[in-house]
């Protein structure tokens, strides 16, 4: 199996592009990726999108990206993992060049959602939860979360506003990252007056849509020569489903996809925990930030708030999160976060986070979640 | 790279399966595939589908079926590529399985298309067109065809009765396929007499959509003991994009993608069109039956309809062609169809095809396209 290397990233700012289409958004990240890496040609694109169906009345987005970006004829797929569908694609890319299919692969993920009506936009987001069992009885997405973070602080006695931590610290980093769709701060009494959403989970525990789009360029690392910088290598590619309706799960607030799915990347990479310098993870809504850190191996059980309130996520604390904003702050286009996780991954450890950097970041982990925790995509990077 | 076979096949019959849901259809196929494998496990599964978020409101397949199947937990997603979506599930577990992540994957595909009311379907059918070049236009997917066609019979000079063997021999191959949708024997005159559908295709020329589900079970070849039985091995897996909307190629007559990918798919079997004991191709439409012989080497260009005129396409012809119904009688079920074409290669290469089997077939082609042409996937299976 080949090692595979990222030498190009790619990003549009996340927020509402009502001046350009889903491809004019795919197309940016794409050129960007590939004006990053100094390439001009790919064997494949693969784009990691949910709802362009449902939502642009558009498939088949490899054909309609590759034609556009001036690729045609290549290899292209869409790959399909709910919110899980933007690290899928890179996790399908990465294959491509380990199995000697492929010497250059472009992984992209796009979503363009702000021209929807939002009802017909939770209806689309409520697709990744089990039709028949759990979107038919009518919660929508926000309302799942919302049961599962009501039974987190049930559980565990958890205040709602021990949470605050984790939206504060990412709202503080999306201020330095350009590419986010807010650059407010926000402060514990903003977090605790936020309106509600669906009880518990208010406006601070909920990440925004939005429009966006990113891209990263896949080689195999033996055809590289050095060129004086870092070069970041993919360590680990792994994913892992578990049940798609929450109420089958012996535990709904254990997300076993992300344990499994970590724990394979752990292995690949021949790391653990300790060695993570920095951990994008999946925040949409912040009960997710407190699950993923104690499956990740960052928490014990029940006990991933103490990081926030102990000063441990900032970008020079033991684990930083939500580095560059996270899905809370960057802003979540649901096919492209897995991506862009990635590329944000991809700059710290080349040192080019600017004041977000953590310094001397060498290994990265990028965990992207699709549906409520039914497929999970966990990438480690390691620079060297 | 690992070389890759197929040790397992399942399929469920194309129809109109008001009893059963998408996810039932789906686990038919997959546990038919696996018991025909004799295998319990797998570390993947790759579900080619294009519309189920419109038509099921169901996105996540990969998580959904996992779970249902008794496979939680393993690696799963969903593959999009419009009607390609079938085969381009199988190239992606080809290339898993090549590549040393997995050692065991099912590629499956499945389409639920019979709850919906025809015109969601059709609008759900244009998204593999371009949506804003074409599709807002007014033009259906039946009426991109329709516009191929009409330039075709002028350019070329043939009569529209001239395609009617390519959906005759489809119909009578059907007859011996308890999985088609379609049994019923067709005559020239009743191709002749059909009612138009969109001029000059009439309701011979296209084929019927439905529900299906059909899976492939792929491991190396490296871990198989020699059991007596045939061997059917993956000796191409390839796909190109062309221009996703027609008007924008340089001859709207000629698949490129199907000639790339099928020179590609020559290349890695080392053959040559002469050497095709079976070709499975996309026959949505008797147009596409005489494009893609001519783009595959099989006719030269503008002659597709000379080889059903000469009766060179039956079981015992020079290139039997929709061996066991085609599109256009064993049923469209769109996403699911790519799959069907390759389970069908095996069961002719394993000698199973019953009273369509083509003598002594060793080598079988199966091509597998995704919107107007712009995205086509060719797989060819050896026996040994």
């Amino acid at each position: 199996m080949r090692e595979v290397a990222i030498i190009g990233i790619g990003q549009t700012q996340v927020g509402e592009h009502w001046d350009k289409s889903l491809r004019e958004i795919a197309g940016e990240a794409v050129m960007a990726a590939l004006n990053d890496a100094g390439r001009e040609q790919a064997d494949g694109i693969f784009v990691g999108n949910m709802m362009s169906g449902t939502l642009s009345h558009q498939e088949n987005l490899g054909a309609l990206i590759a034609d556009w970006v001036g690729l045609r004829g290549v290899e292209a797929f869409k790959i399909e993992a709910a919110c899980g569908s933007g690290a899928g694609a890179v996790h399908m890319g990465v294959m491509a060049v380990a199995s000697g299919y492929m010497e250059c692969v472009i992984a992209m993920g796009v979503e363009k959602m702000s021209e929807t009506p939002m009802p017909v936009t939770t209806a689309a987001l409520a697709t990744a939860a089990d039709a028949e069992y759990e979107a038919d009885q009518g919660v929508s997405f926000v309302g799942l979360n919302a049961l599962i973070m009501q039974r987190y602080l049930h559980e565990y006695g958890w205040k709602h506003t021990d949470f605050a931590p984790f939206s504060i610290n990412a709202h503080a980093n999306a201020i330095n990252n350009p590419n986010a769709r807010l650059h407010e701060r926000i402060t514990q009494h903003e977090y605790n007056k936020a309106r509600m959403i669906c009880d518990p989970i208010n406006l601070m525990d909920a990440s925004p849509t939005g429009d966006g789009a990113a891209a990263v360029v896949l080689v195999p690392v033996d055809t590289l020569r050095p060129n004086g910088g870092p070069l970041v290598r993919i360590a680990g590619s792994t994913a892992a489903t578990d049940t798609i309706a929450v109420h089958n799960r012996r535990d709904p607030l254990w997300l076993n996809a992300a344990y499994k799915s970590a724990q394979k990347a752990y292995t690949q990479a021949g790391v653990n925990p300790a060695d993570i310098d920095v951990f994008e993870l999946h925040d949409a809504f912040s009960i997710m930030t407190a699950l993923s850190l104690e499956a990740c191996g960052f928490a014990e059980r029940g006990q991933g708030p103490r990081l926030g309130l102990e000063g441990e996520i900032g970008p020079g604390d033991r684990i930083p999160i939500a580095s560059c904003g996270g899905l809370k702050a960057r802003g979540h286009p649901v096919g492209a976060t897995g991506v862009y996780q990635i590329v944000e991954v991809v700059q710290q450890l080349r040192g080019e986070a600017g004041k977000n950097q953590v310094d001397g970041a060498l290994v990265g982990m990028a965990q992207n979640i699709g549906g409520s925790g039914s497929n999970i995509i966990t990438h480690i990077l390691r620079s060297s």
